[in-house]
């Protein structure tokens, strides 16, 4: 499979065959602009790609000679099929504060959480016996009293001898991390993870120049002891075993990442070199991964141990790495909104942004924050785990294989796949898009209910008859392919995403009420989760995703924003203050129990009129 | 043998039978004043004895007949022969300050470094859904944010449900150490120990009032490898199972000092009632504790690898107690400046002290510290092991037994030891009387040498004829006893004397040289160590270890400083925090390679004519 190299950053991820570059950029974590929603006439998502493919007409229009010649080329419209390079212009970010490419593509972070910083000392003699530590402390923090600890304090005095008390040394705030030889500072590296329910995606760092070395994801290990937090938190509650077990499932599992990681960056590397860790994951997962039992936020009131980001050294957090290496994991803001969460908001910049925004991300739970003008609200909804394909009867995350959009274009269902691979499944934008296909054309009414096996309505494209069939009893409309290897959207399927995005719409509107507000006063939804990467505005508002009134132009699709607020807050001493100011700037909105969000939820789950 | 308790305290010591109370007292840490030199004249001394002995002529005239009657002695008078409770008025205390009073026997710290505070929370609803640690935050902390070790984190909740949201938090700053009961502010224990070259030292305190509860001492187990810091370093150097071995030795003994500690006071207590311990060791024995290499200190030009105080885990130190509990080391000032001397002259006061002190700690090094209006100055001597008893033909330390004075009174030589037992060597303080003795019947003379076996020269008292004998083919002074259970002092015994006086005063009068200060500048002379409880200040002056010129009533026995530093640094956060101060202000003056000390060291070790 080609591969495509982002810069500045120089992160390289596989790309399908054929796949348009906006996805590629998208899931490596570089969402675009595409204000004209992927028809290459706005020409704001335009890179440098090199080799730069055939432009298409609408591109010649958008980029013009000059732009073409440069190697300009839109992402919407571009498509890989060899080797590539990109050079990503800070324009083309969906986001102009260059937050996102500063933590997550190779910016240097502004306070940089771990300084690396080269000294040469004068050596001790009688007449300045100073003592070793304060000697480095003076030549390294302006004479501010380091903190060594006591790994590093034993180190300390061959490591100064060893280079005639010249080197690198490592300093976290005050604390000595390492002294390294001279020119070592690309050797200091930390870890961000992302500690998804379903999902674990890791990302090995510079702390120097905020560079991703390479990246590394697997399901959670805790899958097998139960798909959602609630069950997970059940198994914990039973005893010091279970919860152990839940918890050493994580930590092992970032502990050999972490390897995997430093072996396909660095060869086969110290392990020494990891000083920092982050981890942001929902509450619950952040309670396991910490040995604290959840069973509290499993039952009414919701109420966690603690929702402030905890720092712990790495060695208690199972993770090996450099003796004096910590762990932090990202703070909270209440039981069912979690370190994640905060980190995306950080990642998007949503406590800054002015006017009304939605911060919404789709998963298991769903949590909506509306952010106005800088004051932060938050909800969580049971949204159940339709959009990540989960309960869906075949149903799949946005991987190779999924479908993740289906279009109806020049007469012919258009089906496009995750990295372009035969389909195997649908992931939760193919979900969107299918439900609103069958609302246009009739084959879905409003209640959710699919038309009789074999129905044609009135006006059915023609590339739609045939497609309702009977599928164990029930109806079912055929996707794509034939018998064992079709794919099909049942009944069943359209209760899940009834459920799903009904709740969704529910706790935004409730939110949006909360505070006298209506759909029309959003000014920018930023959707975020693993439910894929390109998802068609229209049809998110088609199938009531978001309440109708919102304007279709101010939805941006922001990936995986909470692994780059991972990222962020590892390398930048600012953002992680940001983040634990954020988790308590929040006010927590508590659904459970409201009437009115139970009716409104109710109301939600009908699909919207055309 | 008959015990003492001291109030306020409630510490409790044995006594010989028959001991001066005066020495007992000094004994349990509490140095009492007495400015006419144990005469019972002045009646400085004057404590609450229950049952109150039989007053002498002295204290019937000192203390009057309404001072006898509420139970008053002189403590330099007052000989304990049975179980006896004794209050110390603070005015008998050496210093006004209260400062040793207050830390360590009794008094409340000002500023605790561990608060218990006891609470009652609403309990969570989902009207106040904060997580536990806020909540009890809140409650605790007048809202300022707590952080919790992972242990108790992971308690935390089981914790607070356990008694319906009531209970005790001890905090130690921004840390929450541990939640209990409702009033359990007993349970919250520290322990500190002064870290000897020769001797290790324990007591168990309460963290909330300061009360010695238990105390415990031993041989440094490290002796056997060594009975210098040089010879342990050496040990040290050759390898890190080497300084492993020697880390051991300490931390182990340590621990079991602690269980030793809570068997005593609490029966078969809990470990994890320790929340913080803190440790008060010359530089090369606290690198050694931490297992960081001091080789370097023990080479020109002796740089240690760090002189702040230290922190870290308990579990780390090697020392079973509470999960969030941590060990601190007392700061250093430089190789041969540690933190036993920080720790004492904390606890003397030093720093805050107007005109000229000095202050001595005396033992294998000596170390001389001069304060001048709040400057501090100190230097280090190579004193030997003479005023401990090492390196002395027939010397021990100032234990049961150990003659630690000599008179000559009425025509007779009176004796005393340590705890009243039966002679079986000599410590400092008796072998300052003994060549005081010699000096002044004319058996010694100024160069050092011992009269001839038999010498009975003109005007010699009585008592001490036919004493000069000869002894393995040298002369030597028969103190005590006969045939094999004689005691002498050797010509060798001389020399070792002179070697550690010599050292000790060429320190001072360097010291107040480099100030261009005098002997009779000096307003106050503090000695601390182990080599005596009760020194004759006269003879201090006779045999040299202070220059002449030093008024004598100006000179104090403060006894085990260092191990009051230990125990105010471990109860209180504003003595720790002073002790780094003072730690950072000491002039360190490397006496190493001065030709001027040298030259003063050679006359210095020459006896003061008469």
């Amino acid at each position: 499979m080609p591969r495509v190299t982002f810069n500045p950053g120089a992160r390289t991820i596989e790309a399908g065959e054929g796949e348009l570059l906006l996805k590629v950029a998208a899931r490596a974590g570089l969402p675009l602009r595409s204000p004209c929603g992927g028809k290459g006439s706005c020409g704001k998502c335009a890179v440098v790609v090199c080799p730069a493919p055939e432009p298409t007409p609408h591109e010649r229009e958008a980029l013009g000679d000059e732009g073409l010649a440069l190697g300009l080329r839109c992402a919407c419209q571009a498509r890989i099929t060899e080797d590539t390079e990109v050079d990503v212009p800070t324009e083309a970010l969906l986001y102009d504060e260059r937050i996102l490419v500063d933590a997550a593509s190779g910016g240097r972070p502004a306070v940089p959480a771990v300084r690396v910083v080269e000294f040469e000392l004068a050596e001790p003699s009688l007449d300045d016996p100073v003592d070793d530590l304060r000697r480095l402390a003076a030549g390294v923090a302006g004479g501010a009293a380091l903190e060594a600890p006591l790994e590093v304090l034993r180190r300390l005095p061959a490591a100064l001898r060893e280079n005639s008390f010249r080197g690198s040394a490592a300093v976290e705030g005050r604390r000595l991390l390492a002294v390294l030889p001279p020119g070592s500072a690309d050797r200091v590296l930390g870890a961000a993870f992302d500690l998804g329910t379903t999902t674990l995606a890791g990302a090995l760092v510079s702390m120097v120049s905020g560079d991703v070395l390479a990246t590394s994801s697997r399901a959670n290990p805790q899958g097998v002891l139960g798909d959602d937090v609630i069950t997970r938190s059940d198994h914990a509650r039973k005893g010091q075993a279970e919860l152990d077990e839940l918890r050493a499932k994580v930590t092992s599992a970032f502990d050999e990442m972490l390897g995997e990681m430093l072996a396909a960056a660095l060869g086969d590397p110290e392990r020494g070199d990891v000083y920092r860790v982050s981890v942001a994951g929902n509450t619950v997962m952040t309670h396991l991964f910490l040995g604290v039992s959840p069973e509290h936020i499993a039952v009414v009131p919701f109420t966690p141990a603690a929702t402030g980001g905890v720092r712990l050294p790495a060695s208690e957090a199972g993770i090996r790495a450099s003796g004096s290496a910590s762990v932090m994991t990202l703070p909270c803001v209440a039981g069912y909104i979690g370190g994640d969460i905060v980190g995306g908001m950080l990642a998007a910049g949503v406590h800054e942004l002015h006017g009304v925004t939605l911060y919404i991300d789709i998963g298991t739970n769903g949590e909506v924050v509306l952010a106005r003008d800088g004051d932060l609200y938050a909800c969580s909804v049971a949204a159940g785990p339709a959009f990540e394909g989960a309960r869906i009867s075949q149903g799949m995350r946005a991987a190779a294989g999924a479908i993740d959009s289906v279009k109806l274009e020049g007469g012919d269902v258009l089906l496009s796949t995750v990295g372009g691979a035969s389909a195997c499944g649908i992931c939760g934008t193919g979900l969107i898009d299918t439900a609103a296909l069958l609302l246009e054309s009739g084959l879905l009414d409003l209640y959710g209910l699919l038309a009789e096996p074999g129905a044609e309505p009135d006006g059915l494209p023609d590339a739609l008859r045939g497609r309702m069939v009977d599928h164990d009893g029930k109806a079912a409309f055929r996707l794509s392919g034939e018998g064992d290897e079709a794919i099909h959207l049942t009944q069943k399927d359209v209760r899940e995403l009834q459920l799903a995005k009904g709740a969704v719409a529910a706790g935004v509107m409730t939110l949006l009420g909360d505070l006298d507000l209506g759909p029309a006063d959003v000014d920018s939804v930023l959707l975020a989760g693993g439910f894929g990467t390109f998802v068609d505005r229209e049809n998110v508002l088609r199938v009531g995703l978001l309440p109708s009134g919102i304007d279709p132009s101010c939805i941006h699709f922001v990936g995986n924003a909470a692994a780059a607020g991972a990222r962020m807050t590892l390398v930048s001493e600012s953002h992680e203050r940001r983040a634990e100011e954020i988790a308590r700037a929040v006010r927590y909105v508590e659904l459970s129990g409201r009437a009115d969000f139970q009716m409104t939820f109710a109301d939600a789950m009908l699909f919207p009129e055309a």
